[in-house]
């Protein structure tokens, strides 16, 4: 079993040498990381394989096994991603606020890193260096904790990119990676308070909520997105039908994916034949409410559970309501407060349901799938955030950073 | 035993009301709480004795029996405290960012309310009108979760501000009294996730640790501070002591008071004897290392459990290093995150101590006392945050709220 206080206890270390180092020694890493991992690239595909091995001999699915591979071509892509993150901003020391008090105190409020991140992820290796080089940019040092699945690989790429900054003269405990996949370990590690200072769960809704309840350290909730799109009375229908096309069926598996409909009993009879014309060929299965149902033939009745369901597949629920308050009251009620649209020419309506609607993202007349850091101009992100603490939606490199009051005086006492 | 998930229920129906109130609708409604507590001061009163009663048969201390009473001018204090917060500039609605996307996206980031913040709280029946303040005119709804001992004026204050919210009429739900004390009634409060969206613990270090450990909501650690002051080769000391005096005596029972000095080697024979006379004079019990124990006669020997303790007492530890790095390092290991200060005339080595101590508040020149959030022009605070996320330092009202990203667009699809 790794010893988790040691591991813990290193990064610690090594959050004071990350936090100490110029923005150029920290992208001169990040781009010596990025040529080290095609430089290894035959290693990482051959820890790879064993990892696709295992799946298989397991009985993983196609699509988890696609998850897990690694590539050439998706080397260059982790690596491309890294000199990306090198060309961000550098977040750390930025003046926030700035104040003089009428004793003479003099306060800035300055971006610091985080400190300790810490990262569990499941099966996709290429989290190992995108997280990496997002929370080393910002500052800080990082515990990942990889799934069972993706551990030869995960292994390979951690040894890649720690040998890549021992070699630039940066301490190698900048990224750590937890090798025991066992839940002891697990528990443990959303237990370690005293070494890391935030967690990030990134994976499917079974994995947020086993973190989210089982860690005593400060977690930022990511990813599950049960997207709505209202389509108001006062509709635009031209746009109304290309942006829930484009919501649903553009990317089904994302968590800024469209999974319900709510529409206005006004305008349901109009748009309907339509709209589910254009779902139907897309392939969407249809669930409505009676409304829904009695105009469109093929729709199958909704449950209460369909509203709740992040179906992350081709399928969409449907509901009618009489006005947008009833709209929004559906949306808060069913939601994970990620990303909602509404579809109107109506500046009232837009903007009830802008202030009204509890998510991290609300629309007007757009896609939801621009809930992304890089459609926001963030550049790369580590999740996207659907709590209200520290973060919410697109979290980039300013998001993985906390402030600092430092205050100047001469002598001042009360 | 109270029904928390109805009252749970009952918060998150009225947080989409009190968001929705204007500034002066909220400051109306808050100087009417302050006039009510006036007007029913009687009845505040009758019921702080049945508390008091209970706390003398009990054989509960006299500072704790002094906390907990409420008197005409403690009553009036807390409707004053009322008064300045809706005085306060009101934080939703602000525009923090505003850019526009290449694909036309105009894109708000706005100040949002949080929505439910929870409250678990000790002996001071205050915290109740106190946190319902900041926490309404920041657009929350509130659940507040009082220790056994302040019962009956909890339950009492909790009823003078709905019976004011109501005349006002505004929903009575904006503040909610868990009335069971009991702990199975915490336990299950501290995984309400569904209706409450941040938690924070005001109260000691036992209290605060509990609720970081047993919520599942995401908590705001406040409070706790192992205060250093750093006393450089370098320091004037006609500074230092004054500061020194200051920071741990103006008010021995406060997170921000300093508990324990670290000083420089080359000027401890310089420093100690004067200090230690101050220090003396005031009743301040020394505890040392083997250099400070060799120059004052009277300090007792340090141990390292001595190091870590937030005394909130007439005693200080103080430990004696080779340079401004060690300093670093003996603060980052022992502190609690809150409030360091170094006492140099030396750029450079404020310069190493602003960067390098992990804290919230990082002083030079000045004493650790001015964390508070009235010092720092914020007004009335809900604690100080000791740790990284969301909020570090003195809470004011804009640390009570979240944001939203508001995106407008014309038809845009990816």
């Amino acid at each position: 079993m790794t010893d988790l206080k040691q591991l813990g206890q290193n990064a610690v270390n090594a959050k004071y040498k990350v936090q100490a180092l110029s923005t150029a020694q920290k992208n001169e890493a990040l781009l010596a990381v990025a040529d080290a991992l095609l430089t290894h690239a035959d290693e990482l595909m051959k820890a790879n394989e064993e990892d696709m091995k295992a799946g298989k001999e397991n009985g993983m699915h196609e699509g988890l096994l696609d998850r897990l591979k690694l590539t050439n071509e998706r080397i260059s892509g982790m690596s491309e991603g890294l000199r990306q993150v090198a060309a961000l901003p550098d977040p750390i020391g930025t003046l926030m606020e700035e104040f003089d008090r009428p004793n003479g105190l003099h306060i800035e409020k300055r971006r610091v890193p985080m400190g300790v991140i810490g990262i569990i992820y499941e099966s996709r290796p290429n989290v190992t260096a995108d997280a990496f080089a997002l929370c080393f940019k910002a500052g800080n040092a990082v515990i990942l904790k990889g799934g069972s699945d993706a551990i030869h690989s995960n292994i390979a790429i951690t040894n890649v990119i720690r040998g890549a900054l021992k070699a630039q003269g940066i301490t190698e405990d900048a990224i750590a990676l937890i090798e025991s996949t066992d839940r002891e370990t697990t528990k443990e590690f959303m237990h370690m308070n005293a070494y890391v200072d935030v967690l990030i769960p990134r994976g499917g809704a079974g994995l947020i909520r086993a973190v989210v309840e089982g860690s005593t350290i400060p977690v930022i909730e990511t990813g599950t997105g049960n997207c709505h799109i209202y389509i108001d009375k006062d509709a635009d229908i031209d746009k109304a039908i290309p942006i829930i096309i484009n919501a649903k069926t553009q990317r089904i598996g994302v968590c800024n994916a469209c999974e319900s409909l709510v529409i206005h009993k006004d305008i349901a009879e109009r748009v309907l034949p339509e709209l589910s014309r254009a779902l139907r060929e897309k392939q969407v299965e249809m669930r409505g409410d009676e409304t829904v149902c009695s105009v469109v033939p093929d729709a199958k009745p909704a449950t209460s559970e369909d509203y709740q369901t992040e179906y992350l597949d081709l399928i969409i629920s449907m509901k009618t309501v009489s006005s947008v308050e009833e709209a929004i009251a559906h949306i808060n009620a069913n939601n994970t407060h990620h990303s909602e649209a509404i579809i109107t020419e109506n500046q009232e309506a837009a903007q009830k349901f802008l202030s009204g609607v509890d998510a991290a993202c609300a629309y007007v007349n757009a896609s939801t799938r621009f809930t992304d850091g890089f459609e926001f101009g963030f550049g790369a992100e580590i999740g996207i955030s659907t709590q209200k603490l520290h973060a919410r939606g697109p979290m980039g490199l300013n998001e993985l950073t906390s402030y600092k009051y430092m205050i100047t005086g001469n002598g001042q006492i009360r």
